[in-house]
């Protein structure tokens, strides 16, 4: 690969510049980002990439385009580069859900111009390009969608950018991918919201100040619920009917866990107690987090 | 302070034994445990205090005995200690919801005995004697319940106490202290354990392998969900009025987002996913967690 440009150059975005001029993958990269604010802080942290003000100019120089912005800006971008990409740039992004943003992508996207989507499972609570590093990418899973129009040569083009990037790559396709995420991911962070809102409006109904005592559980929700609100609606939107069914199921089992503790059923609810004892285990095994108590944050 | 006697020496039990002794704040310390794995483990972790194989030996010699089983454990306990305890020793404990307990405790310890109520705000998802440490309690709050039987010296004394193991101390009565924690840790630790059981019923019906991509948020919810089911049960069967009331706020909140997600409510669903921030930044400034994105885990 010669050059490649990062559209949106946020936490993710910066990150990508970082590790990609780390391990020399590209030989020039180029960073378009529309927030003037964005450009001060990538400016002023010097990051090693070329800023470009017009999309023209980092479009019609590279061979591969990112696109890190939050999804909702995926149309508006397509319809400006339209004018002037040809079909031999690739383009693929780090969106975290598939199925209603590839609808987009299809519409609107010149047709002979291929898109090839990428999802690395990666990020934090924190946003901007100050929070970026080289390694965020280090050993995670990126997911590559492999739907029935998408070229197979491509998809190996990406699964080694993305090694070299540092991911573990994994293939599927956008219905497997978007039903995973929303029960692994997108569920989890709209009960965090949900869970940070109930303590708030518990606030204002009791006017006890709670959030002082927050150390025993609500503190974790509060992080996941810090996560940046345009991505996140985005990705509740685009991914809406697998978490319509996600949010039923859980009000479901919640319901069902209510049950249990009003007729106080010690055997029904130890059962459910124990039981998921056994993903932590898990998740530890695989290595998906760290194995220190509290994460060992005391 | 001569004497004290931990009942139940796991996670905070063993902390507390490791703190008196480290702080010199007794003079002796005895610990009972009816777990015989666990008295094999603080003999092999030689931790400072000397080990009672009965609790009369215990109660007998102390000047405070602090209770540090799961709540469910107190009837038994107290009946046994009634027929030997005197009104010149203390009990306090540390358990996590206050009302339903303290009407065992008010039903069953003979009468003349006195019982003020602690909770230390701390703790982890691991539990047993080794994974206790002697700065558990550090900077921390404990909660001190005053009850209108409350006796005033008693409570400056756990004051005192709590205080010499490094806890920041703060008085309320049971009622406020069950609401506020039905919110900060209660409904957090059902939700928790509530979403991973979701995962789990999701990966049956759809035989997908998904822990593996749970570094999204879920991994985050399994830590929660793999503290001890024993208490946990305990505390939602103790405290199940709040909790109740607090899972319908929270159902009737979640519905709320299910309806703008369908609906595709920009408006309605930025406001609630900005505000919910407010709330992560409140508690970093309080210092109830660290401020390192992903809790400094990477």
């Amino acid at each position: 690969m010669k050059n490649v440009l990062i559209i949106g150059c946020g936490l993710l975005g910066s990150s990508l510049v970082r590790r990609i001029s780390k391990k020399k993958i590209a030989k020039k990269i180029f960073i378009y980002d529309k927030s003037k604010s964005n450009i001060t802080k990538i400016k002023k942290l010097r990051l090693p990439g070329t800023i470009v003000k017009s999309l023209k100019d980092g479009v019609l120089n590279s061979d591969l385009i990112i696109f890190c912005t939050p999804m909702s800006e995926y149309k508006k971008l397509i319809l400006e580069i339209n004018s002037f990409i040809s079909a031999k740039t690739l383009i693929t992004d780090i969106g975290s859900s598939k199925i209603e943003s590839s609808k987009i992508i299809k519409k609107f996207l010149k047709k002979g111009v291929h898109w090839t989507r990428s999802h690395p499972i990666t990020g934090s609570e924190v946003s901007g390009p100050e929070h970026g590093k080289d390694n965020m990418f280090e050993g995670k899973w990126c997911v590559l969608i492999k739907d029935k129009k998408t070229n197979f040569k491509h998809l190996k083009f990406l699964k080694s950018f993305w090694k070299k990037v540092g991911s573990k790559t994994v293939i599927m396709n956008s219905e497997k991918h978007d039903k995973i995420f929303s029960i692994t991911s997108h569920l989890p962070h709209l009960i965090a919201y949900n869970l940070v809102k109930s303590a708030q409006d518990f606030e204002k109904i009791f006017k006890f100040n709670l959030i002082k005592y927050s150390a025993g559980g609500l503190r974790d929700f509060s992080r996941i619920a810090a996560s940046n609100e345009v991505m996140w609606r985005d990705i509740f939107f685009d991914n809406k009917v697998n978490i319509t069914k996600a949010i039923d199921l859980f009000i479901k089992n919640l319901k069902s866990f209510k049950k249990d503790i009003n007729k106080k059923n010690n055997k029904s609810i130890l059962k459910k107690l124990k039981k998921t004892k056994k993903v932590r285990t898990k998740i530890i095994k695989l290595k998906q987090d760290i194995d220190r108590p509290n994460f060992g944050r005391d």
